[in-house]
């Protein structure tokens, strides 16, 4: 069975464990707690050098690390991810833009005031770049979504999954969802997909 | 023909024109000029509502964007990208890797130090955050090569081909790549590849 290592505050973990429920594929959750060095381990640097969840051990132990690469994997052949190339080209573009526009701005932004006793110094002007950042995205997002109903390939896909699961805790990060309406409709258009399941906590 | 929308100075663009040198595939390029605004006008935005390079234009007139969905378009089905999903996962991990951790720290501490009239305060404490990410990020990549030649599947991909771009130019940002000796050792196997080109400017 395929073993998923996960952290309940997270939301990276979290886009892995709704596709899985997507997928009705059973699996295995093992609890990580971050805060108490469970990642630092040497028996979990060992299966992610990289000491991080989410983290997904398949039946010969291979360990598959980054959420976008996991839920790529498991989606292939699926509905969650399209066959032709431009449609996987648009779906791996808003992967891309979750990570590298997204995840850095209203993630971190959600982390540093969820957690100020790790904030270590950062809840000033790196504070402020990560909203500043988070609110361009967040508008990008808006845009897009102003002329249809996901984000790529004109149906449900990873990209949704992927940006759904730090977008529907922005509000944690100081973010106002009530200035992007086109966003507001679309979290609820993911939350009533088959299979979903909310997130553990928050 | 392909046509790439890029900047001389971006070296998310030149991941995209070392895959194309590498695959022996024409394409036209036309430079962009993201320090005038060039990709903030209408007719560009109209391409990529993102206003950012590289996009690539296909010849029915489709345009992608993001750099790692670009080198995943134009790799499917070469040598550049493995069949084998597990082989393909390592890749992808890689390029969220490039995308989440690496580039928003190496390349953006590039950007500060390289631009400082675009910097807009962002040099003080901003800076030591991204310098101290961004070493981390080498750090994980060091440990990584310590034990293989090439990030993922064995051999070279666009994995390494990501991961070049900003690492080869990281002393730019205020990096020491003489503390990371398998990042270098990699950086000279990279540039031996067939096909390999130097970047434009830099």
């Amino acid at each position: 069975m395929l073993r998923l290592y996960d952290n309940k505050e997270s939301r990276n973990g979290y886009k892995v464990v709704l596709l899985l429920n997507q997928l009705g594929t059973e699996f295995e959750r093992v609890e990580v707690d971050i805060f108490k060095g469970e990642s630092r381990t040497p028996e979990f640097l060992a299966k992610n050098p990289a000491g991080k969840i989410p983290a997904l051990e398949l039946e010969d132990g291979t360990v598959l690390a980054e959420s976008g690469a996991i839920l790529w994997y498991l989606a292939e052949g699926t509905a969650f991810l399209p066959g032709d190339p431009v449609g996987r080209a648009e779906v791996m573009r808003w992967i891309c833009f979750e990570q590298n526009a997204h995840e850095t701005s209203v993630a971190e932004a959600r982390f540093i005031l969820c957690h100020p006793e790790l904030a270590q110094g950062r809840d000033g002007a790196i504070l402020a770049e990560k909203q500043t950042r988070g609110n361009a995205a967040l508008a990008l997002m808006d845009q897009h979504l102003g002329t249809r109903d996901f984000f790529a390939a004109g149906r449900y896909t990873i990209a949704d999954l992927a940006l759904y699961g730090y977008t529907h805790v922005a509000a944690d990060g100081g973010f106002d969802l009530s200035q992007y309406p086109a966003v507001g409709a679309w979290l609820d258009r993911v939350a009533a997909q088959p299979g979903y399941v909310p997130a553990l906590e928050g």
